[in-house]
């Protein structure tokens, strides 16, 4: 039975990801209104230059007052794809008040201030569905929070961020430096000009919190989440990596610690097989490794940004707030009764890869050895090469905490024999 | 807020994935309790050996009349893991007369029949839910019919069955032929003692009938799925596709036939790019691409079978159905509005990798040449090779017809100097 009366949508924003909501929602709008079971009518898109012209939006519709707009009081859903945290926090609470369910594609809002909006989506009995925020078209918050639901899930290791993704593999397979690959992505688009919330993990770190939260119904703020960019990494990790039969991801991991009864979140460049699923994700690409009790191991891949895929995963929120509007229901809202403390980065249990240049002379390789076994970091393999005078350790650990390897680090520093640490990356995913 | 009467659940079988329901059912109560919204309660346990020991589940839940357990009046959910058509289609549709909503993995059942009883479950105004009759453990049913519920799915190409895949897996990696392999996967238990609904693709058909008809809002009957086995996969194709940059897999392929008027869906071997990414599904694994025109190509990848993965798709089901039955909703049912013809094998356009054996003399290639040329079959290569009098003739065509590749290969048996057509193989994927 379709219901004539339509929902009324709002847009806040009209950029890469709004321009391509409003286009699909007129050229699949008998589609849509299919699925949801009314018709769908665009109702207003609050933007910040009003004279652009929008293709195939009505320009009467267009406002710069989003305040007014998500206080009409007629609207059934806003789809916020604005970004950042104001004024989209403001206008999405505004929206809840004046009795309006909520889309949105805001990483960095959610993960900043996601209890809260849930609270206030909660409180006004309304949806806030967010699958476009974490890693684009690919379905995954709805996989975790939905399709998961019967299962404990202990692990989510992800390639979260294309622009990393896209630098690291060009890296790999090209040989060329971080600066060089950065260039490259700069000119095709993939990186923006200011690459920091890109290369220093800011982006994935968000995405990292929001999925955390999910897979461990327990809160994890962006604060919770240790971050460590990729813009360190250079050719000679890659070639260390390719000797130890792995690549270099920048990877968010989110997993159970020590007995499970805490969690920790974290962002970082690590080597990883290249027999893992995730070394062979290439490009801009996305994909989102799940680890669970009776699951086994999920994979998820795909496009993990751009206007088309991010405007599907809004789209298909849409439906699904849609349908919940018409049969006056919710979805699942916040699931954070777990409540588990979020360890720090110090009680993180991996194994470590680390390159020394030391002297080279007799007793170095006991010296070295032994700061390791007194931090009770046990080593696994250990190569020696000499070049002039110089030489280089690179030690492989078995698993140990990130504190105890701190310790370790700190005090190689200090010996005279070691003239410097040249790299310590984290080793994923065996 | 936790509702304190629990949701009454009825297990019908309790085999391999029904007791691993029943044991996580225990084991994470009070997951599933703060996950739902209210506790649930094993309400009872239909089984066909009542004898047998059943660890963690109480003997006095045990009863062998399945029909008088989902009549009692008194259920809230039915999980039917019985398999098969009957008893389990009259069960579940006596389950939805008694006020029970369904959560099925039974994928033969819902190929054949899934229109009925959803229009039974719709009549009673209860949910069915299945997302474990496709892919095992792999959100798959969720993210087609609600994450991409805004974009328009144009192909589905998916590994949906571990025993063929781990066959050929094995093939390729070690050269085995094909009942070597057979007899490894019978011996690891990936086979069953009779092989035939896995290795002549008719599970894989069921599930591709499932898949059609949710990517495309249309009903697909098992009927309507071409169906091809990998029984005569041969080492020789193998080396014929590693010769190609290819691998061979077992595929289940949907798609928009056409101008997008019409839909198919088929199950054979084919060859693939090793470059694709379903060409690295290893094992007993499971995969599916699904491209799309918003969100690109998308995959999802993990078992596709076993009692744990296959029990959390259905846990996954039981959550969400009891969110529904506490909110007095239900989910989306079937979306078949857009009731798109299905056409047949002969309208799908693909490319073939054909191997003749032919007479060594001159002239043969300048025959063959021409009846493909006559079926308006377009050759993209050609390679030929000698031996002991006889050749042999490997031809890789451009896009065609199923139905002009079929007249060719017709018209080629009929030539003198072709002895015999050792195979024919699509290639897909590219």
């Amino acid at each position: 039975m379709m219901r004539t009366r339509p929902l009324k949508v709002a847009l806040l924003g009209c950029g890469v990801v709004g321009s391509e909501v409003a286009r699909i929602m007129t050229t699949h709008a008998d589609d849509l209104a299919a699925r949801i079971g009314a018709p769908v009518e665009l109702a207003g898109v609050a933007v910040r230059r009003p004279d652009k012209v929008r293709e195939g939006i009505d320009p009467a519709l267009v406002t710069t007052d989003a305040t007014a707009l998500v206080k009409r009081g007629d609207l059934d859903i806003v789809v916020e794809v604005i970004g950042g945290i104001e004024p989209a926090r403001t206008l999405i609470t505004t929206a809840f008040e004046h009795g309006a369910s909520v889309v949105s594609a805001n990483k960095a809002l959610l993960a900043q201030d996601g209890a809260a909006l849930h609270a206030a989506a909660d409180e006004h009995g309304k949806d806030l569905y967010y699958e476009a925020a974490v890693a684009g078209a690919i379905p995954l918050i709805r996989p975790l929070r939905e399709s998961l639901a019967g299962d404990k899930v202990n692990r989510v290791l992800g390639i979260v961020n294309g622009t990393t993704n896209f630098i690291l593999d060009k890296m790999d397979t090209t040989g060329a430096g971080y600066q060089e690959a950065l260039d490259e992505a700069t000119a095709l688009g993939y990186a923006e000009a200011d690459p920091t919330a890109d290369v220093e993990g800011f982006d994935a770190a968000a995405k990292a919190a929001i999925l955390a939260g999910i897979a461990f119904h327990t809160r994890v703020r962006l604060d919770d989440v240790y971050r460590e960019g990729m813009s360190e990494v250079t050719a000679a990790d890659f070639a260390s990596a390719k000797e130890m039969g792995c690549t270099i991801k920048l990877l968010a991991i989110c997993e159970r610690a020590g007995d499970g009864a805490s969690v920790t979140a974290r962002v970082h460049p690590a080597m990883i097989p290249l027999s893992h699923p995730l070394a062979s994700v290439r490009g801009a690409y996305n994909a989102v490794f799940v680890e669970s009790d009776a699951s086994g191991q999920l994979m998820f891949y795909g496009p993990g940004a751009g206007g088309a895929p991010t405007a599907s995963a809004v789209l298909g929120d849409l439906v699904a707030v849609g349908r919940n509007r018409i049969s006056g229901t919710t979805g699942p809202g916040e699931s954070a009764y777990a409540a588990l403390p979020v360890s720090s980065m110090g009680e993180v249990v991996t194994r470590y890869h680390i390159s020394l240049d030391v002297a080279d002379k007799p007793g170095v390789l006991a010296q070295v050895a032994t700061v390791f076994a007194e931090h009770g970091v046990s080593i696994d393999t250990v190569r020696q090469q000499g070049k002039d005078g110089e030489a280089s350790l690179v030690v492989v650990t078995h698993r140990a905490s990130d504190a105890a390897l701190g310790g370790t680090v700190e005090a190689l520093r200090n010996l005279d024999t070691v003239r410097g640490v040249a790299s310590i990356m984290r080793v994923e995913g065996e």
